[in-house]
């Protein structure tokens, strides 16, 4: 017996610690970001000891289900990977947490139970191939097969912004200043390419009418002429209006993301344009693909693998669009380091991917991590340290989860309505298309 | 340093070696195999001096890529898989091998340049798999996420066959005896039954006109009622003819195969029956999935690892089936041990694998392994051993490569047509449909 065989990578427990980590008042189409945003922290621990990471939404429902899932890893293997997702079919998920619809406040697409299985089997997924990778001494990229760049390149995520969160509210400050116009969103572009080397930049779209929008878009073409750029409203316009916006932006825009909601709004709009249309809307399920790719309704998916079940799946998919002529590069929603050495493993290992990737890291001020990651020329080095390549910093950790244990439940489900509420008693949730 | 990160995954030297292995007179719609077949033998040797192994087609236009693409591999790391394939695409394939068109001859689909690479590819990959996990401890289905079964489903290949080959031709004997029509198929899938416990039938067609077919058919199935019988014709038959036996087969057959030739053919076909199609011979590469899933042309992919490019993308070829709702199975030609453990690793990776395989194991009396594999109520025990779990006979090897140089290149490259003309001169390739 050699001493490869002798190792134990038996699962013997699965810490689960949800933490409130600080979120600038950035804006979009349904609110304001809370000051907080609940994250699950994962950790799969072997037989032998050694501590795998992973991390995933934070909010109840998702909460719900860890404990079950994670229950149901103990005993296999951080390398029997394939079971996990029939293991996880046999956890019940609550009916009242599912609509088998788009949930449009959550602006994170379709919300099936499969799904939400799939977002909590992620970070368990993560954590044991950074088990794995620290036991075997390999690197996450090598048991996918291997990088393919020694960079992943990122956009800058720009959002419409308050100076700070509404009076009152107890809350972390940020240095970025507020972006409520062209000017503003210019200025915050200059301080993201300036900190980090971006030359991609996505604009958060469908807060303000789509004429502001359009001309915060073309203030960008002007002061960073020839850089990609991207707009996302998260649905909030009809047909009509992303037809027009397409128009009036087709030369400048790399891709037009989720300008209206649902497949069948998203194929009619790209039948009307040659602008290409990203998605992490109506496509974030594998259920959701025929359907989108056989009408040609999008052209490039951006995939979160915390939705998608994690990074082996990211990879299918990658496969699929790769096998149907669609472009693929990765969503991001509020995360931290974890996540994103997550995206930056699997996103060095996809050949296909020919869009900088999204990540809302930067405005991250906290972090569970020893030490931060950097972006250089706007992108981020693959580790090739074993496993992730990132060491958790407990006190961190238990500070940002004493956080959590203090918050009295409201903000524990991430609410971006209800914090716009604070500012604006009458806000009501808005319905799309907005405009 | 940890004893892990001491190792040196680097690939040092690729020993590539032809052989030639007895095969039986089975016949086809093209006329009949050649006494011995060409199948290339790839030796993956670490720098640690670990030594992983892989098998592909054998013939001269296989064995012309090989020497180039091995090089490329040599000073790359086994767990570099993905970086593979752009390297192979440097490779010049000679223009004069590769029609872009369907290759009837040699029943293996459409022949493309980057087809014929991945087929060459793939002996690489699997053989880098195996040193990987030899190097790690692990077994390769662990490298691919873990097996779902503990056995891997086969059925029973059934061939009309010859009691022997041509008077004159210098060949093995083997005990099958002869099998021409419906007694013979039923006494054949008697002997694989009692032989191997196989349960599903899967008869090569496309030999006899199809009413003498289907009475073999209707003999399996009254011989083993309630069995999966499969009938696979290689596109012999029109559109019309593949209905008619469609319709008279349709209570009794699991899936017919490749009934007609081309995606718009089996189109057609489709739409105008309930019994399912399976292919290998018109969805054999990525390229050609899009036409036939939108088409609904197929509705279960026989998957060849061979031309599939490695054991990787065949899990993504399984993940696209899943999501188009389409059904895989594995395809299968002339092959040995080494072959059919790689089918056997990944095939137990595959959640939504939902029919027995195929395999010609059986038909081969000759191996290059010490041991050979099993089949055991008509399945094969997925090896937990490191790497593939077998392991390499040099002396067998030497002696069938032996065969192969003296053999004055008639046997080289396989011809079913040529073959059959030793028996027939009048004999002429068929063109189809011939029914």
């Amino acid at each position: 017996m050699t001493a490869s065989t002798s190792r134990d990578l038996t699962v013997t427990e699965v810490r689960l610690t949800p933490v409130l980590v600080a979120d600038p008042p950035l804006l979009n189409t349904q609110g304001v970001h809370q000051p907080y945003t609940p994250r699950l922290i994962v950790e799969v621990v072997t037989a032998d000891g050694i501590t795998g990471l992973g991390e995933t939404y934070g909010d109840t429902k998702y909460l719900e289900l860890a404990r079950p899932l994670a229950d149901r890893l103990v005993g296999h293997r951080v390398d029997d990977l394939n079971r996990l997702f029939a293991e996880a079919d046999q956890v019940a998920v609550d009916a009242a947490r599912v609509s088998g619809q788009v949930d449009v406040g959550g602006l994170r697409g379709v919300q099936t139970a499969d799904k939400l299985r799939l977002s909590v089997l992620s970070a368990l997924e993560v954590a044991c191939l950074d088990a794995l990778g620290k036991s075997l001494g390999l690197p996450v990229h090598a048991l996918l097969g291997g990088k393919v760049r020694d960079t992943v390149e990122y956009s800058a995520y720009l959002f419409y912004k308050w100076a700070e969160h509404p009076e009152g509210v107890t809350a972390e400050k940020d240095d970025w200043g507020a972006a409520v116009d062209p000017a503003g969103v210019v200025e915050q572009a200059r301080r993201f390419k300036e900190r980090y080397g971006f030359t991609s930049f996505k604009l958060k779209g469908g807060v303000f009418p789509p004429e502001e929008e359009i001309a915060a878009v073309r203030a960008l073409a002007a002061a960073f002429p020839g850089h990609p750029l991207r707009l996302d409203p998260n649905g909030a316009w009809s047909v009509e209006t992303s037809l027009k916006v397409a128009k009036e932006l087709g030369d400048v825009l790399e891709y037009l993301e989720d300008p209206a909601l649902g497949t069948p709004a998203m194929a009619e709009v790209a039948a009307g344009t040659h602008v290409p249309l990203a998605t992490n809307m109506c496509v974030t399920t594998f259920a959701e693909i025929k359907e989108a790719f056989t009408q040609d309704a999008v052209q490039v998916v951006l995939s979160d693998h915390h939705y998608w079940g994690g990074l082996r799946n990211t990879q299918h998919l990658a496969a699929i669009c790769r096998t149907f002529g669609v472009g693929v590069s990765m969503h991001s929603n509020t995360h931290l380091g974890i996540s994103l050495a997550a995206m930056t493993h699997v996103a060095s290992t996809v050949p296909n991917l020919h869009h900088a990737c999204d990540s809302h890291y930067p405005w991250q001020s906290e972090d569970v991590l020893t030490e931060r990651t950097a972006f250089e020329d706007g992108a981020v080095r693959v580790p090739d340290a074993p496993g992730l390549g990132v060491e958790l910093d407990r006190d961190r950790l238990a500070f940002l989860h004493r956080r959590w244990l203090d918050d009295d439940g409201a903000l524990r489900d991430r609410d971006d309505a209800a914090a716009m509420r604070i500012a604006d008693p009458d806000w009501v949730q808005p319905t799309v298309p907005r405009w």
